[in-house]
């Protein structure tokens, strides 16, 4: 029987490679996805419709509510920034966000008996988000062996598993295809339409549509407008 | 003006004494509860009803489902126990909780600009928790300097707070006492009955009655029953 494993799973283009990667390397797939109040949460309908497809055993959706905390462009009313060359941390950071989301997989894994969990963070062409770091990641891992059971009884260690830290997002991208991954069915806009349109223009769209380039391939998703 | 800091507050014992202290050491309390679908969701109400009586400065209760998720008998269809002598972790052990509720308050303290962070953990008197454990505590407290802005920013370093950690049930009280805290507006039943009696069976009725005991002092709390 194939190895259980948490994979954090948005319906956006590095968490379904994360995902393919993980059936690559012969894992039962347990997808998870969060409800935190995002605008752009049209994400959440379509990672539920293509989890099965993509071979998930399990999928769900957790509700949290970060809204009422706000502190992110993401989960207020703080506009989206388009076309945006700032540096630093941008306003689309949602603080603790992957340690809240980590947290989250770790008790799933507990109560299932897995030990790996899979998270599509990137520290090459990435948003500037501290979670998204390597340190944070080890972090995270020595944390989750001390958090559970398997600090105080010797049942298995904890792996969190990042494929993508190391990838430019058109290596990402060639990765994804060389497993079938059809990333006409992937979401990655912060600020999409109603319709479910890519905006095109927010740091998520930009670093996105960078990366099919760099690849020489067509972005297959389907967007209001393309810089 | 007095600096922020975020407290874990179930309404319980040990996390009442615990905004008791952060109090009297000057801090401006944001307390925090969890609705995560445990039997003894009367701790919820009455945790939002003492917490500006005992001095919060804003409360928050964070709705999260670990019913989903199963595997702990506060959160699931399993017994609690009752004058239980099992040895290693108990099956009230809920996977990855105290991981779980420290990310939102890493988050909310992040938000509102706070570096302090009071959990009333305790590793003398406590029930085998892995996650009540000196060395969880320190695993967190490094990985919400890296999780964050303070993480990239020099901001100010989190630092997470537990007072209680040494101290024997008895102590905690005495300390509460010291400071004004009236424990007949505390609970801790895992199992209490619809009207918000204390079962005076389960493992935390249990500690706290020989906490009353070895301080030499009656617990003011309702009781069903008392061992």
């Amino acid at each position: 029987m194939n190895k259980k494993a948490i994979i954090l799973y948005s319906g956006g283009l590095d968490s379904t490679t994360c995902l393919a990667i993980a059936r690559a390397e012969r894992y039962a797939p347990y997808t998870m996805s969060f409800d935190y109040g995002q605008r752009h949460s049209v994400e959440l309908t379509l990672a539920a419709r293509y989890a099965p497809q993509l071979g998930a055993v399990e999928h769900q959706t957790v509700n949290i509510d970060l809204r009422r905390m706000g502190g992110s462009a993401l989960t207020s009313d703080l506009e989206v920034p388009k076309n945006s060359n700032d540096k630093g941390i941008p306003v689309t950071y949602v603080p603790a966000r992957n340690t809240i989301f980590l947290s989250f997989a770790l008790a799933w894994a507990e109560v299932i008996g897995a030990f790996d969990i899979f998270i599509g963070v990137n520290a090459l062409d990435y948003s500037g988000y501290p979670d998204c770091r390597p340190e944070f990641i080890a972090a995270f891992e020595n944390l989750a062996n001390l958090a559970t059971r398997a600090g105080v009884e010797d049942r298995g260690r904890y792996c969190i598993h990042t494929p993508l830290i190391a990838l430019t997002k058109a290596e990402i991208i060639a990765r994804g295809l060389a497993l079938g991954v059809d990333y006409a069915l992937t979401h990655s806009c912060y600020d999409p339409t109603e319709d479910g349109l890519a905006c095109g223009a927010c740091d998520s769209c930009r670093l996105r549509l960078k990366g099919f380039r760099e690849a020489g391939i067509t972005d297959p998703a389907a967007y209001l407008e393309k810089d």
